[in-house]
């Protein structure tokens, strides 16, 4: 792991690094000592790890909670470079919609192949970041909606140090197999008037998640529409169980 | 509106009252002066309004938000006597469950008859208590879960004065008109494992609110099992719409 520059501004320390070929920010409360809960942030599809809505929640985990957040690139996002492979293939979706074919699938089974990926590149990261005196070792919670979701319910099904969850904005297809695994508390979030995800594949997501302590909110709204009081409820949802 | 007891307790005042032949209680800030915003609390089946989820949540609305909380005994409950043609229709539908007819039509009609005499009573009681010193005119707000669902989307839908509703643990059946009558702001409770209330029906009331801004909180759980941080979402919500 290696850092390549470091900022603060208003009590969060904001530092970039590179593990291997994954560029990723960390950040931390200013002058951090010890371990403390990490949040691992999963960002949206044509997004990136310093998009605006993952630092504006990063630094609200920072500041009010005291915890650390980390999130990375995903392949062929942000500072990674263009991924041949991934191109040709959402080119060809883009085409087969285009044919009339349902997109939901082809999301998903996209997404399902992208976490081949990045679930062993995160779980790479987690160990680097616990290794950081400022991190430590604690309680880790995962956030991501979207392509967050995508790619988080097979992270959160592998990674036994996550203790919860919130996710959304995601449909059962490709992934009813690693959402029987997850066991741990799952806030789980919807938009009731999503174009992107069919409402019935949302709620069957949520439906196959093993948690015995999960809640779904759903928000009238499309996709991109996530209140902003749901932030709020993030906070308290990983204070209860991470802190 | 005649007042039968007083009595003050961390900093609530709770007031008895009987309104015509509506018993209730009224509870505000001890030493409040002024117009407050006010929340009407309709009570669940087989209970009255000081259950002790009631008072738990009324103390809190009152303590952390300055807000006044006022509950009646629904018919046939609590202080009120036996209301001889309700008991009729409850022992008709029991012997109908038990000779294998659905439980929820029954309920869902039987509660819409409750309605046509607990809503114009409900409206009543929130005129006289408008009338007072220490509650006065502000926005007003409904909280009412099963029972409390089925007698308060006809009277969210038929009272102006209500700007925000907690509603839930109900479906869609004898209410679809109302709550498509329904437009301000709602958050709408769901027990995803609730033995009373069939998912897709309490799914098909939060879809038929015609509330722009809604929101659904399904958590795991049986019908009675609405876990203790909904009632922090709850103060939250009002908050955010009655302050």
């Amino acid at each position: 792991m290696r850092f390549t520059s470091e900022a603060s501004l208003g009590g969060v320390r904001e530092q970039l690094f590179v593990l291997g070929e994954i560029p990723g920010v960390l950040w931390t409360p200013e002058d951090a000592v010890g371990s403390r809960p990490v949040i691992v942030f999963g960002h949206g599809g044509g997004r990136h790890k310093k998009a605006p809505d993952v630092v504006n929640l990063a630094r609200r985990f920072v500041t009010e909670c005291d915890f650390a957040v980390v999130a990375v690139d995903v392949p062929g996002h942000g500072d990674r470079p263009v991924d041949e492979e991934y191109n040709r293939i959402a080119t060809q979706n883009q085409a087969r919609v285009e044919a009339g074919e349902d997109l939901a699938p082809l999301i998903a089974g996209f997404q399902a192949m992208v976490a081949r990926q990045t679930v062993p590149e995160w779980r790479a990261v987690l160990d680097a970041v616990q290794q950081l005196e400022h991190v430590g070792v604690s309680p880790v919670g995962y956030w991501g909606v979207s392509l967050g979701c995508g790619l988080g319910v097979p992270f959160v099904a592998a990674e036994p140090r996550v203790r919860a969850a919130v996710l959304g904005l995601g449909g059962i297809l490709a992934k009813a197999e690693d959402a029987g695994r997850i066991t741990v508390p799952v806030e789980f979030l919807v938009q009731w008037d999503d174009e992107r995800v069919p409402r019935d594949q949302g709620l069957a997501l949520f439906d196959a998640l093993a948690s015995a302590d999960k809640t779904l909110h759903a928000n009238s709204g499309k996709h991109g529409d996530i209140p902003e009081f749901e932030l709020d409820s993030t906070l308290s949802f990983f204070s209860r169980h991470l802190a």
